[in-house]
């Protein structure tokens, strides 16, 4: 799985979901990737460390987009919409969390295609989207190929309905009790919409 | 608050409520420390950032513990306990997830105080503290100016109490909206003890 990072990502999009991915390491290996390698810092001020840049980056199954006030720079840099662009073409599936929908919709992935973002963001995000249909109303929208979470913690959800897609509900449950996470499991139940 | 960092920490009970406290830049300022400053590695892969080593260390109003795999080596780390226990004298608040009850445990912090951790490694955090007072079924135990959380995520829960119980309920509301993270706001109902 290539997790993207740029400058002021939100934080917990990020680690929730790694926290839950990362606790199946004999399924999934994680690649932190950026623009440039090195360090990059989230909106909560923790650095933390891109291994690989775009042209160093492994072959990809699975691509992770998350959010965060770094979007609404992101949303205009074309080489990154276009190393997102050129990813999708090749993994298996395409998560994003709050408004990473923006940057996948900037890059033309949810043309004609469900998706959801952060509450707060999201006129923001539909507006780089017109083309998309919208669900606000949700903790996680399951579009196929693309799977696209609300705000920040929602991702948590999304990665534990994805362990479970992917390998199981007794592996998601694993998971589970591992990390204490009390799961919100019906995607439709969205308290902050 | 000073956020103490070490080799195999998990990620998600520094990012967790780092990501809340995170939301308040106007009230807390946060300080990424471990023993050398520089790059420390999570249990889950993810490389961050610590600014400051014990001596640059700022002065800490606030001292956050996390746990993970690597409390294991650092129960028996003595320049690691000793400088938690000079902090423990200065701040006015702790606060621990997971296994770092066990290293508050071993710093003696803990003797004859209430504290609870998570739930899979309990019974080897309640041998690093013989003389505390271990509560099981808890997603957090408030002792006064000792804060001890459960397993990983219930670090959120605890997060989110301690922003009530310093800044009120409206600012805990807004970080709330602001993470749409489903706040578990009885400390007693724990699903997982």
């Amino acid at each position: 799985m290539g997790v993207l990072l740029f400058e002021e990502f939100e934080l917990l999009d990020v680690t929730g979901p790694i926290e839950m991915f990362g606790c199946l390491p004999d399924q999934i290996n994680l690649a932190f990737i950026a623009e440039q390698k090195g360090l990059v810092t989230s909106s909560q001020s923790l650095a933390v460390m891109a291994m690989y840049d775009f042209a160093s980056a492994p072959k990809l199954d699975f691509l992770f987009v998350p959010g965060g006030k770094g979007t609404r720079t992101e949303v205009n840099n074309s080489p990154l919409l276009s190393w997102i662009n050129t990813q999708a073409l090749q993994v298996e599936l395409i998560l994003s969390v709050c408004t990473g929908a923006a940057l996948l919709a900037k890059a033309g992935l949810l043309d004609h295609h469900k998706a959801t973002s952060n509450k707060l963001a999201f006129d923001w995000v539909k507006s780089q989207g017109p083309n998309t249909q919208w669900i606000r109303k949700a903790r996680w929208v399951d579009d196929g190929k693309i799977i696209t979470s609300s705000g920040v913690a929602a991702g948590i959800d999304m990665s534990l309905y994805v362990i479970a897609r992917l390998y199981g509900e007794s592996k998601r449950d694993e998971v589970i009790r591992q990390t204490e996470y009390m799961f919100n499991e019906d995607p439709e139940k969205d308290f902050f919409a």
